[in-house]
């Protein structure tokens, strides 16, 4: 099933059914007028908006209205909770790397999680806005779950029962603010302004069996201004998979429905700069930093600048026939105006 | 203007305005159901609102409902937002001193803060739950308030417009959790399990004289296992005022109506070990660490326990007469049972 959330109707949008090839959808505001009021009562939603999928899917509305994926807020325009791990140890270990220091242990065991903001998320066609570009605008390619309701120190096994729907996502990072903002302790909060997800959010089942213990196998494409930057499979090297890290996230409370668990920037394991790189058959990045990472790792120096005003990013996931499987995040990085 | 949440009516409760003295109720469905919903909408509802509270206290109401603080959720049950400051750098600074250390210059300039979660609030009179009390579960009693909507890189002028109401928080923490955390470099997470907040929340001229510059001029007493612990005063050694806060919250991104910025623990300057306990005339504390700091920078071992199954602690400000300002939190310890 897919769902998705169209700019209409109040601050937290209007829930619409999409059918699977994203042509075409429906609101359905005698089962749920938002996606969150749809979570908040998914067992007695979920039949009723499958129904509605299936329906959609086999033609039997005369008229069903056209999907339009620019006219989408992200799937829940505000969130009570958006938590992002840092699944793929490999971007991990580059950031240690290149700057000179020892990837602990226990990183390889214990999930690297931040606690994001999810009050003010943005469309996947809404500008990346910022008051400027000295702040270190990066994109950082991500998929996510949300997740039902969570009982604290819930198992890997419930946590992985627990994920209803999965997006991607585009977790736009501050670079510039990052080190002194980590220097104080508190973790990341001015470094990460507002972020974005897909037009459509899908049930785990559309994945077939590219949705397998808890991770998605299938390559997440990155296009930086209009050049492919990336393809890294989504399924590879993520060390920690949803369910654990949905189950670090309940570790000593409750996670209410609705809450947003990422996976960190994907990113998979390359022998270094010459040959990860796209141009060089390489699988590309999922974020700037990554390359800037073996730059500076092998010759001293980041060269590849970050994004800067009028500067665009597509992140996507095709499925096997090359179709759109959650819509495209479209950004272009632009000056905040009010 | 008082506000609360009672726990009916769904996840995000039921919005009733209180008269001012705390003793009486009414529901308001036909100006907002919730008080995100208010203040979605606050502008409209906030002079309805108004009405039925002067309403209240006028005594115009015939059978007004009985307010009572047990059958409360916090206001916002859930909330889209919940940054905590670390307004009290003497608290800061005695973190530090504990453990050997210098406080940073800037951290006189540049304020603390980190992204909380905000999914799963607990009412005001809920047990503390935790599977555990080897998690070294400590109470923090603060000062937070709830922001309208604010613009990027807003002004701290503009940030302390944005303030539409007052309330008290317990922001537990797991204490024995924080340093394998803050050590991985993320900020907390899983040491900031659910916090509760006041019965009610207040728009900020209730308190007169005692909402200047952006602080609350009252103490704020905390009782331990029903023997006074803290009370120190709000208002002083408030480094930043909640504008600066709510300003340095919004510097890279919108905040949403409805987002919940708090003071950190409230702590005030005193000498020493000997002289800041209620025992000994000080003002006492308004967290277990701070008496454990001084211990440790004093004896060289901290000796006051955490918090155990059946504990209790209660949190209220008291006005210049005497009466409760926003009711009580008061939370008992609990054993976590699903």
């Amino acid at each position: 099933m897919k769902l998705a959330t169209l700019k209409q109707g109040g601050r937290d949008g209007s829930l619409v059914v999409v059918n699977r090839a994203l042509t075409h959808c429906r609101s359905v505001p005698a089962i749920a007028r938002t996606l969150q009021a749809a979570l908040d009562d998914w067992e007695v939603c979920e039949p009723q908006l499958r129904q509605v999928y299936e329906a959609l899917n086999s033609g039997a509305f005369s008229n069903p209205e056209v999907f339009d994926q620019a006219a989408c807020h992200s799937p829940l325009p505000r969130a009570y909770q958006w938590a992002d791990g840092s699944a793929y140890v490999n971007h991990v270990e580059l950031v240690r790397r290149a700057r000179g220091a020892e990837l602990p242990a226990e990183f390889w065991t214990d999930p690297l999680m931040y606690q994001g903001g999810s009050d003010s998320f943005v469309g996947p066609r809404d500008p990346v806005r910022a008051l400027s570009v000295d702040w270190g605008i990066d994109l950082e390619a991500e998929v996510a779950v949300i997740t039902g309701d969570v009982k604290m120190g819930c198992s890997v096994a419930d946590a992985a029962k627990s994920v209803r729907l999965l997006m991607l996502v585009n977790d736009v990072s501050l670079r510039n603010l990052i080190p002194n903002e980590l220097a104080k302790g508190f973790g990341f909060f001015q470094s990460k302004p507002a972020s974005a997800f897909s037009p459509v959010a899908i049930t785990p089942d559309e994945l077939g069996a590219d949705w397998a213990d808890s991770r998605v196998h299938r390559p997440l494409t990155v296009f930086l201004n209009g050049a492919l930057f990336g393809q890294p499979d989504a399924g590879q090297d993520m060390v920690f998979n949803f369910a654990q890290l949905v189950a670090h996230a309940a570790k000593t409370r409750e996670l209410c429905a609705g809450s947003i668990i990422g996976s960190g920037t994907v990113s998979n394991k390359q022998g270094g700069l010459q040959g990860s790189s796209i141009a060089n058959g390489g699988v590309g990045y999922c974020c700037i930093a990554e390359v800037r990472m073996y730059e500076t790792i092998e010759t001293g120096k980041a060269q590849t600048p970050y994004m800067q005003f009028g500067d665009s990013v597509r992140i996507e996931m095709l499925d096997a026939q090359g179709a759109s499987i959650f819509g495209a995040i479209d950004q272009t990085v632009q000056a905040y105006a009010g």
